[in-house]
């Protein structure tokens, strides 16, 4: 599914850049002096918990209820929080590091798309046979 | 930590949109027609798994150790990648719900702002005593 | 559901103390000198690790699906591996810190039957109305 | 490390079966009609988030500093309880598929032996140099 083209909704994601948001984080943790805690290790703690909160609003739903959710204003916008903590811990751990992003997604997705090829796993998520997926 | 100003490595960020790499992802999953598998809550599974993945190159290092991967090309490409799955599911989990990023990770980083303020937060991490941390 | 009754599955659950599990990965960290590398902070990320490789079992199957697994038992015998890897890991962690599981888990399910009353929660997983879950 | 021969110290572990703690989370799910949100897919899920929770009283701690966790009786008090919820919820996974844990263990503590052999892997976590370790 595509990102939304409701004009009624935001879509700072058409004009923002990885960089500008990269900054905001560096910014954050520069004017804390967090960075001696930041250790790529202790970032990348943070964010797999973060991930675990995320997935906590998921728990106890059906896969079919969780795509109910974008009718749920307000727990979406829970949500989008949580989703904000992830990628700004990413951000976070790239900016320790020197990772240029976007680079790196567009490489993996280059990748995947090797390891997946679009005609094989059509409507298939793996090798397997998938009786069970959906 | 800025983001690197080395004219040798690729700043791609600084020049990439957030709704691009999101289109990326989306087209990547529409061409293979995973929709069907990319409920919110199998997309939250797969982000935490991720994260796990990219924990891992951390995992046994102390964290003085993981701060000296920046100068170790090798693990930091596979770093990069991982941090790239994070990103990408993050992306995908965006789409399926139709989450602004930018939005989010504007609002929720004056959040922290407040929840940290810079005076009271400069050097440590919580509120309680840091003399364990690093 | 209770553990299985079935004579012709083994149920050396029956008779294992946790002491003697625990003994065994005490064991096995002692003979590689491993408990330099098994800091607290250290083993919990194996551990959350392990939970998220467990998790991957899950990940692309409705919930109902996953509940059929308990007829394949191939899948299962892999499942087993990864619970057993988690179980492993939290004991290895209860070594390194001295902590009683079987005193601590006794209480956290005191604790848990004051916060969940059995007769508001029966039949619901939360407070809140729960026409999503399943 | 042993677990702790303090006679001051409780030592339920040297007396409580793996079956006697299982039989305790199935009566609670059982008296709460739990069962239907107890798919393992669904436990896998909470199982992980703990495993995060658990995570998070170490991550901004140096290693060494967590391993001075065990002489702070109230931090310990509350990572008994995190450690709690990771094993009971291992219990409650191992219930819904019918999984002997003591067996699943035993196999695995073994198969890791011959994956790392004591000889080979004496004070080194893995196959390659471990300068950055600890």
């Amino acid at each position: 599914m595509s990102p939304p083209a409701d004009p009624e909704r935001p879509n700072a994601d058409a004009t923002t850049t990885v960089a500008e948001l990269r900054k905001l984080v560096a910014d954050f943790v520069d004017e804390r002096d967090w960075s001696q805690f930041h250790s790529p290790k202790n970032v990348s703690m943070a964010l797999a918990i973060e991930a675990a909160e995320l997935m906590e609003h998921f728990q106890w739903l059906t896969t079919d209820a969780s795509r109910r959710l974008v009718d749920e204003p307000e727990k979406l916008a829970a949500i989008g929080e949580e989703i904000a903590d992830v990628v700004g811990n990413s951000f976070a751990l790239a900016n320790e590091l020197g990772i240029d992003l976007s680079s790196a997604i567009r490489a993996k997705m280059v990748k995947n798309a090797v390891k997946y090829p679009a005609d094989q796993y059509r409507g298939r998520y793996g090798p397997e046979d998938d009786e069970f997926a959906s």
